[in-house]
C-alpha cells in the first residue's frame, strides 16, 4: 500500500471541497496548451490557468494539460470557468479514484489509471490521469510530468494519421489510447520477468523467488483493479448516445475496448499463471526436504546399527569369550559388511539410491 | 462472534414485537433535535420524545438522533406519531440487520453498518445506524453516542458547503457519506497494519504473525458483509424513482456510491493480498524447517560414519594388527579427514551449504 | 449422508405414485385441526382424515396439520377431496425435495426445510416441511411431531398480534416465519462452537478440533441447501401476483426474506470462517513439527561432535601420544565446551533459541 | 478419460457425414417397436429398419427404440425415411455429444446421458441416449441394450399410470424420467461410499483411501457434466412453446428438472463433502508424520546425552582422576538418570508425552 | 510466454499503422486463390496480389488465402481494393488478437486461433487466422502455410458433401469447423497424457511428473483463451441478422457453435482433473517423505538406547562390579534384546510396521 493514502484528512469535509489526496510528485503544476484544427497549431506553456479561458469558445479543438494536480486553486478557477460540477474536480485531486465514466451532457468526466513501472521501488505503480471532453476542448490531469502523450502531441504537430482532421473525440480517444498502450509495455515486462523466473524455478528455487512471485502477483492484483473498470469506461462511452462522440469515433473506441480486453486476458493468464508457480515452488521445497530426509536416512540408517556393534565390542565385561578368538575381529568386519550391503538394498528396492 | 447475538429470546414472537437485540451500550437513549432551513437554525436536547412532535409538521428540516436503541418505548411513540411500520421498528431495534432500503413511499427506511475500530479488543466492530426519510425530517437512530456525524452537525450549525439551503434528502445524503468516509479510515488502519506484518513476515515471522494475517482477514469479512449491500442501497435510492429524492441529489448519491465501489475494491484487495501474505508464511515454515533438517542432516551425515570408525578401533578384540602399529592413529585421523571432506564437497555440489 | 435415501425404490413406478422416501419417524400420523376467525376459535385433534373434509368448504380459515407422511392413504385422500395434484402428493411423501413453490392457480405448494440440532449425533439435522396454501385454508405436513409451530397455534388461541385478523397468506407467512426463526438458533449455537473452537486453536490445538471444524463445515453446506432455495421461494411468492397473496401481506413476506438472507450472509461468513480455522490448524501442526524438529537438531548437532571425540580417545591404539599428557583429559573438556558453546551461539543467531 | 475419443478420424469430412464416433458395444443393432394408443398395444423386434416405416403414417402413438448406432445404415435409412436432418444423424452417431435440445419444428432432437455404474472397472460410465419426438412417433437411440427403459416398456404393456391415455410427448417424458431416475441410484451409491469413506479417514487413511477419494471426485465430474446442461435441455422443452409439447405434459417436465435440480444439488454437496475429506487426509498424514517426529526426538534427544557421557569416560586417557574413585560409577548413573529426568519432564510440560 | 511479442515497437503510433506484431514464421508470403461455382472450378497460386483484384466483382465464390502476415504492403493493396477498414488490417497483422467478431455491413471480420501441437517445443501453439467474408468471396490470413485447410480445399475441388452449392458463408463455415475439428486432436493427445501421467502418479511419481502437470495446466490455460470468446463469435453470428449470412447456413453455425462447448467443456474437466492430479502428486510426496521418516525412526530408536548400553560398559571406571561377573555379558545381551522386541511391538502396534 502506498502511504500516501491520507484520504482521513478529508473526512467530515462537506462534498465539493478540494482537498488534494495522494502524494505531491512535483513540485509546481505545469500547464500546456495546444490548439489546432487541420489547417492551424499553436503550442504553448502558460504561466497562469487564465491564459487558457479565451481558447474555451474558438471553433478549433483545445487540448489543455495539467501536469501536477496539488495546485487546488487552479483547477477551481478552471473548474468555475468551465463550469465543472464541484464533485468532479474533487474526483480530480483525489488520486484514489478507479476508473470511471461521468457523462454531464455538454461534457465527459473520464478518469484513468496510467502505469508505469518504477525501477526502484521494482514495482508497478499507478498515476491518475482525468479527462474532461467537451465538444472543441479536452482537460487532461496527471499527477506528474509524464512522457506517455508525447507521442500523441508528436502527430498532432506533424500533421501524422487523421487526427488533425477529427475532433476532441478523437483526441480522448487517442489520449486513451496511448494510456492503454502503455499497460502493453508493462505486461511485456512482467512475461519476461516470469519466463525468468520459470527457468530459476527449475534450476535453482530459493526464498528470492518466491517474493519475486508474490511481487508480480500484487502487481497483477493493481493492474486488474486498475483495467477492470476501463472496460466498462469505454464501452460506456461507445453506447453512452452522447452527442459529444461522433460516429466515426466509434470504431476506434471498439478497438481500445479490444485491447482492453486482451490486456485483462493476459492479466488473468498471469495470475494463474503464477499460481502455478507459487505450486511448483511449494512442491519443489517439500521435494527437496524429502531428498535431505532420505539422505539422512540412508547414513544413519546403515552406521547407526553398525557403531552398535562396534560399541558392543568395545564394552570392558572381563569374560567376553568372543574377544579372545583371533578370527574374531574379520568376522565383525564381515558382518558389519553384510549388513551395510543389505541396507543398502533395501533402499535400492525402495527407489531412494 | 459477537456474544449479544441473543435473537432466539425473540423466537415465537408475533412480528412486530419490538424487542431489543444486541449489546446495552449506553445507560439511557439520548435524543438531540436539529431543526433548520437556510436562514433558521434551532438545536437542543430533548428528555421526552414527545417534545418532537410538533416539528413534524413545520415546513422547515428536522432531524432527530437517537443515541441508544434499547428504550424500546421511546421508538414505540415515534413510531405511531410519524406512522411508521411495525415491521420497520422491529428493525431499527434488532441489531443484526444488513444494509437495505425499504421505500415505504411517504418515507424511506435505510438500514447502515457503521465500523469503528475497537483499540481495546485490537477487532473492527459494527454498530447498526438506521435513517427513516421523511420529505421535510430525517430520524437517525445508532447504538451508542457516536462522533461520526459531527461534522455535518458542523456543518449545518455553520452553514459549510450548501447543506443548508438542500432538503431532507440531501440530509440523509451528508450522514451516509459521514459513515462511508468512516469506512476509509478503518482501511488505512488495515493497511498500515498490512505493511507492517509483510515486513513482519520477511525479517522474523512468529504465530503471532500468523494470528495477526486472520485477525484482519476476518476485519475484512466483516466490513465486506457491511459494505457489499450497501452498493444496492444506494443504487436502489438512486433508481427508486421516488419523490422523496431530489434529481439534484442523485448526483451526490452517485459520489457516494463511487466511493463505496471504491471501499469494496479495496476490501477485495486487501483479502487478495492477506492471502498472498498466508502463502508466503506457511512458505517461510516450510523453508525454515528445511533448513533445519539440512543442518542436522550435514552434522549428522559427516560425524556418524567418523563416530563409528573411532567405535571400530575401540573394540578390545586380543587380535587387532591395526592397533600395534605406531602410523595406525594418524592414519585413521588422515581417513577421517577425507571423508568429511568428500561429504563437504558432496553437500556443497548439492547446494546445501 | 442420511440413511435413509432409498429413492431407489421408487424408480421405475409412473409419476404420481405415492411410495414415502424417508426415515419413518413416528408411530403414526396425527391430525390437528384449527378453525378460527377473528371471533371464532375451534382446535381438536382428529383420528380419521375425512373428519376434516366438512371445513373445506367454510369462509373460515382451517389449518390441517399432520405429522407422519408415511402414511400414504391419508395424504391420498385428502388429495382426492382437496383436488390436489398426484405430483405434488408425491413431493409431499418424498422426503429429499429441494425447497420450492408451486403455483396452482387456486392453490399454491411449497416445500421449505426445518433444521434442528441433535444432540444426540451432535448434528444438523433437515425435515420437510410441506405448506399447502389455499384461499381459506392451509394444510401443513410435516415428517415427525415438531413444537416449532406451537407459538403459532399459541398466537390463535389467545388473539396474540393480528394473526387473528388475517387470511390463510398470513397464516402461511406466520408458519414459514417460526421455520426460518429456528434457523436463528441453530446458527446461534454454531456461533458458540465456533467461539470454542478459536479459543482450543489458540490453547491447545488436537485431531478432535479438527473433526469438529469439518463437522461445522458440513453443518453449514446442509444449512446452505436448505436455505438458498428459499430465498427464491419466498421472492416467488411476492412477486406471484397470486391471488392468494394479499397485498398487505407482501411485507411481511419482505420481512421473512430479510431474515433469509441474512441467515445466508450468516452461514457465508462462518464458511469463511471455519476456512480460516482449518488454515490456522493446519500452520499449528507445521509450526509444532518444526519446534519438535528444532530441539530434536539442537540436541543432536551439540552432541554428535562431542561423541565422536570421545569415541576417538576411546581407541586403543598403542601409540596414541595425547593420551599420556596430563594435560590431555582437562583441555579434551575444554574443546568440548567451546564447540558446544560455540553451537549453541550458531543457533541463537539463527533465532533457534 | 475413455479411450474411445476417436474424433480425429471424422476430422476434415463434409459436416453430416454418418461415422461412428465412439466404442462399439453391441454385435449389432437391435430394433424393437412398439405401437399403442389407449385401446391397442403391439411390440415387436423388427430385423429391418423398413419395417417400420409404414407406422410414421399411422396415428397411434409409435415408439422405435435402436440399440447400437455404429450401425450407420440404418440410421442413415430412418433419417430419410423420417426426414431427419443430416446434422442430427451425425450427432446421433458421434457419442460425445453433451445433453441438447434441439427444436426442428416438425420434431425435437434430445440429446441425454445415461449413467451406471461399472462395477469391473468401479467406475461412472456414460452413455449416450439420443430421442427424436415426432407428432406420433418417438424413436430412441441407444449404445448399447440397457434396462433403464424397461420399466416404461412395463407401464405400456400393463396400462399403468396414464402413459397409454397420453401423447408421444409424454412418451418422451417417461424416457427422460426413467434416465433421471437412474442418476438418483447412483448418487445413493456413491453416497455410501463417502460414508465408508469417512468411517476409513478416522479409524485408519491410508493412500488407498486417497485414491478412492480421488476416484470419487472424478466420477462427480463426469455426473456434472450429464446432468448441467440437463437443465436447460428440459426447461428448454417447457418454454419451446412448440406445439409437439402439450400443456398437460408440462407439469410432469417441471417435476423431472425439479429432480435433475436435486441431482445437481446432491452432486455440488458431495464435491463440496469430498474436498473436505482430501483436506482431513492429508492434515491426518501431516499429524502422524508429527507424532512419528515426536517419538524420534523423544528417544535420541534422552539418549544422546546420556551416549556422550559414556563415550567421556569410556576414553583412555591416563589421568582421569574420576576414574579412581570408587563412588564414581555410581555418581554418573545418577547424573544420567538426572538428565533423563529432566528431559522427561520437559516434553511432558511441551505437551510431547 | 512466446518471446514475439514486442507490441512495445507500435506503442504512439497513429492507429491503423500496419506494423506487423509477431514472430516471422515464413519467408515470404505465399497466396492462393480459389474461384468456383456449381459448375466451374479455378485453383491457382498467384504472385502478386494485384491478380486477385478482378475476381472481386465476379458472381462467383472466391477464396483467397494469404500465408505469412509480416508483408505488410500486400495486405494494405488488398485492403485498399476491397475497401477494409484501417483498423481491421491493423488487427490482421497483430498476431496478439482475442477471437473477435465485427461487422462491417458489407463485410465480415473474424478471427480465430488455430492450435497446434509443437512436437519440438513439447507445447501447444496458438496461430492467429483472419477471415474476412464478403458477399462472394472469402479472404483468409494465416501466420505460416498450414494444412488445415487443405480437406476443405479437396472437397470444393471434388464437389464432395455440399459446399460448391452454397455461397462464401458456408465456405467461411467450412474453415472455421476445420479449424474447430483441429482443437479435438489436440484434446485427444491431451486426454493421452493425462491418461499416462495418472499410472505415472500411482507407479512412480517424480519431479518430471510435475512439470508435465504445469505444463499441461498451462496448456489448458491457453486453449481456454483461444476457444472461451470463439462462443461469442460464432454465437454472435448467428444472431447478427447480417444478410451476408443465410438462414440455411445457421444450422451449420449452430453445429460449430456445439463443438465449440463441447471443448470448452473438455477443456474444464481436463482443468479439474489436472488439478485433483497436483493434490495426488504433493500427498504422495509427502507419504514418501512420512515413509522415509518412519524406517529413519525405527531405525534409531531401537538401536539408539542399546548403544548407549553398549556405551556404559564400555567405561573405564575403575570400581564397576559388574564388569567382573561371568554372567554379565550375556545378561546384557538378554536386555538389549528384549529391549529392541519391547521397541518392536510398540512400532508394530503403532501400525508403523
Amino acid at each position: 500500500m502506498p502511504k500516501r493514502t491520507k484520504r482521513s484528512k478529508k473526512s467530515g469535509l462537506p462534498p465539493g471541497t478540494l482537498v488534494h489526496i495522494g502524494e505531491k510528485k512535483i513540485e509546481r503544476a505545469r500547464i500546456t496548451l495546444i490548439d489546432y484544427d487541420e489547417g492551424h497549431f499553436q503550442e504553448k506553456e502558460i504561466k497562469r490557468i487564465e491564459e487558457s479561458f479565451p481558447f474555451k469558445d474558438t471553433p478549433t479543438i483545445t487540448w489543455i494539460n495539467i501536469d501536477g494536480i496539488h495546485d487546488v486553486e487552479v483547477i477551481e478557477k478552471l473548474g468555475k470557468h468551465f463550469n465543472l460540477h464541484p464533485l468532479l474536480l474533487e474526483d480530480i485531486v483525489s488520486t484514489e479514484q478507479r476508473p470511471k465514466l461521468e457523462d454531464f451532457d455538454s461534457y465527459m468526466f473520464i478518469v484513468l489509471k496510467m502505469l508505469f513501472y518504477d525501477k526502484q521501488d521494482n514495482e508497478v505503480k499507478a498515476e491518475q490521469v482525468s479527462l474532461i471532453l467537451g465538444s472543441n476542448f479536452v482537460i487532461s490531469f496527471q499527477e506528474s510530468e509524464g512522457d506517455v502523450f508525447e507521442p500523441v502531441r508528436e502527430r498532432i504537430r506533424n500533421k501524422k494519421g487523421r487526427i488533425r482532421k477529427m475532433g476532441s473525440d478523437y483526441l480522448a480517444y487517442a489520449l486513451m489510447d496511448a494510456i492503454v498502450d502503455s499497460y502493453f509495455l508493462i505486461l511485456e515486462k512482467v512475461g519476461e520477468r516470469i519466463e525468468d523466473i520459470e527457468e530459476e524455478l527449475v534450476t535453482n528455487p530459493t526464498t528470492e523467488t518466491l517474493h519475486e512471485i508474490h511481487k508480480l502477483k500484487r502487481d497483477m492484483i493493481i493492474l486488474r483493479k486498475s483495467v477492470w473498470p476501463l472496460r466498462e469506461v469505454i464501452s460506456g462511452m461507445e453506447r453512452a448516445g452522447s452527442q459529444l462522440i461522433k460516429k466515426s469515433t466509434t470504431i476506434y473506441l471498439r478497438d481500445v475496448y479490444d485491447h482492453t480486453i486482451q490486456v485483462i486476458d493476459t492479466v488473468e493468464t498471469f495470475r494463474d499463471m503464477l499460481s502455478g508457480m507459487l505450486d511448483i515452488y511449494l512442491s519443489s521445497i517439500s521435494n527437496r526436504m524429502s531428498e535431505v530426509m532420505k539422505v539422512l536416512t540412508i547414513i544413519a540408517t546403515i552406521f547407526i546399527p553398525l557403531t552398535f556393534i562396534a560399541g558392543v565390542y568395545g564394552m570392558n565385561f572381563r569374560y567376553m569369550p568372543e574377544l579372545e578368538q583371533p578370527w574374531a575381529y574379520p568376522a565383525v568386519w564381515f558382518v558389519m559388511l553384510v549388513i551395510a550391503v543389505l541396507m543398502f538394498l533395501y533402499f535400492r528396492r525402495k527407489r531412494w539410491l
